[in-house]
């Protein structure tokens, strides 16, 4: 499974670059992505529109992933990728644990995001 | 989203019921899966039989799962759901933090497990 392990950490990276900089930029890169879904602390969106706004939206000024684990399988239409991590907020010094899985699609030769749940671990 | 819901909390109740009570029920319950994938910290197992051989050779004698979140989200194939939670292994006072995602392929009227990928969140 080299090749789905390659795909995911290089989407991961993208993905959390993206988020952790300029989330607003999904936008642009994503199409007409009406079914695509985003679970965030249990708050369900549909529609990248409604995904975007969520996320520039979210109540913190700085942030950024930190990738601990990263898993990958195929599905019988793309992959899922399946992340535990920290999160790192405003400068707190005590990161947050989080999980978060992707499910992305192939289209023609790439992929997009259709499902993304996302929630933090609390101990 | 309630249907997909009620789906993935009875499917959820059932899984984590069979792997703490006697995870080789598994085997009897699942029919010829030898596309079904689950990683266990990192470990790639494929195929029900190296799967549930997997499962029933986990180095503890007693565990519980506590389920704390559960999301659920349709796929083009069947259903994602994910679950946050804690083990509690061997009488340990000290639970472990979990996350775990399952991707259920619908199969006529039913489900069955096609990924399934478990990591614990070490803090």
């Amino acid at each position: 499974m080299a090749d789905i392990n390659a795909i995911a950490k290089q989407f991961t990276e993208y993905y959390y670059h993206v988020f952790d900089f300029n989330p607003a930029v999904l936008a642009g890169q994503t199409r007409d992505r009406d079914n695509s879904m985003l679970t965030y602390e249990g708050d369900q969106l549909l529609g990248i529109a409604s995904i975007v706004n969520k996320l520039i939206s979210l109540p913190f000024q700085k942030v950024q992933h930190v990738v601990s684990t990263l898993d990958a399988q195929p599905t019988p239409s793309g992959l899922i990728v399946m992340v535990t991590g920290q999160l790192v907020v405003d400068d707190s010094t005590t990161p947050l644990q989080y999980s978060q899985v992707f499910h992305l699609l192939a289209d023609g030769g790439s992929y997009y995001v259709y499902n993304d749940v996302f929630r933090l671990n609390y101990g």
